[in-house]
């Protein structure tokens, strides 16, 4: 096993249980708000300002606002005029190449798919399912009410979406970004890690078929 | 095994192979230039009539006025008015949905999940692969020289994107759209056929494991 993954996932689809899930089944390490926290750590910036800077993503022209565009709708990429939320972003990028570089593990989210593009090895992993099911899952796991679980996936996704499209300037959830799309809620949380593990050649027990 | 399976996929993928191989290991039926035949068979048209509403579809502009855009822009549905390739595309039509109210089956291409879209426990596979990859596999199984197959992937993706666009008025190759989306090149034939079998909840033998 020598590979990287990337797990990229709408909101109540599962996908972050399905990276923890594969993660201990091929015994290596998984990240997550581990990340934030380790970048936040290595970096002085504090974790408050990582999370507020995912906030800021839920409205994309506010978003954009924040994240510096110029009067020309182009981003400013001096160097000395990196607003904090792109210092953060490269910050986070920063920890994804080098948790990556350190050998197999799981990233769910923050664009990692897109900041490790271009390192052979790395294998992209989106999860989605349908919004009924994400919102019983959402009301189930997060404790919400009903439509305040509907309102909560559209929001994030949107959020998670703009980062995307603003980051990696390419749009989220394009088929052929990801060497793999599954939809958790036809396959259920198993048989989705099984089939993940059957791509990347593995059988259910992590070893090698073939 | 209660299930029909639709399978788009980019030229040179291997998504018919994967798609054959699927069928047997399931040991259902599996349609795709057959398809054609009985189409055609059934409702008099001929196999080549079938085949030139398909070439038509490489070029986007001469295939909307092929199938009869007004003025407007708009499709003529009036069924007084149905261009031959608009018949021939609701003939086809007619055959998927027939063939898969028979039972199990793999059907790949010709809008099949467009078609069946809303029929429940149908599911929908894209198999897609990198370019270099296709334009070795299309050398290798189709006789092209090099340049020649980069040519012929492109001009048949097209015509299929074009096809897909214009008969289900969607965007072809979207996540979304399907159950799971796989790179062949990167899993492998086997690999990729051992994964849509552990996404449908089956082992490699066709046995169930959950």
């Amino acid at each position: 096993m020598n590979k990287v993954i990337t797990i990229s996932r709408q909101f109540g689809s599962g996908g972050r249980e399905i990276g923890a899930k594969l993660a201990k089944k091929l015994e290596i390490p998984f990240y997550d708000n581990e990340l934030i926290t380790r970048a936040a750590k290595e970096s002085g910036f504090s974790e408050a300002a990582f999370e507020n800077a995912e906030k800021k993503a839920s409205n994309s022209l506010l978003y954009s606002i924040a994240m510096g565009m110029n009067a020309y709708g182009n981003q400013d990429i001096g160097f000395t005029h990196l607003s904090l939320d792109d210092q953060l972003y490269l910050a986070q990028a920063n920890v994804i190449r080098k948790v990556a570089s350190e050998g197999p593990c799981i990233i769910v989210g923050r664009c990692a798919d897109y900041i490790l593009r271009d390192i052979p090895n790395v294998v992209h992993i989106f999860i989605w399912a349908e919004l009924e099911a994400r919102k019983k899952r959402a009301v189930k796991l997060y404790n919400l009410k009903e439509h305040k679980a509907e309102e909560e996936i559209l929001k994030t996704d949107k959020r998670r979406a703009n980062y995307y499209n603003y980051h990696a300037n390419e749009k989220w959830g394009r088929a052929e970004n990801y060497h793999l799309s599954i939809r958790s809620d036809f396959a259920g949380m198993d048989n989705t890690v099984d089939c993940i593990l059957h791509f990347l050649g593995y059988g259910e027990r992590g070893t090698i078929t073939s």
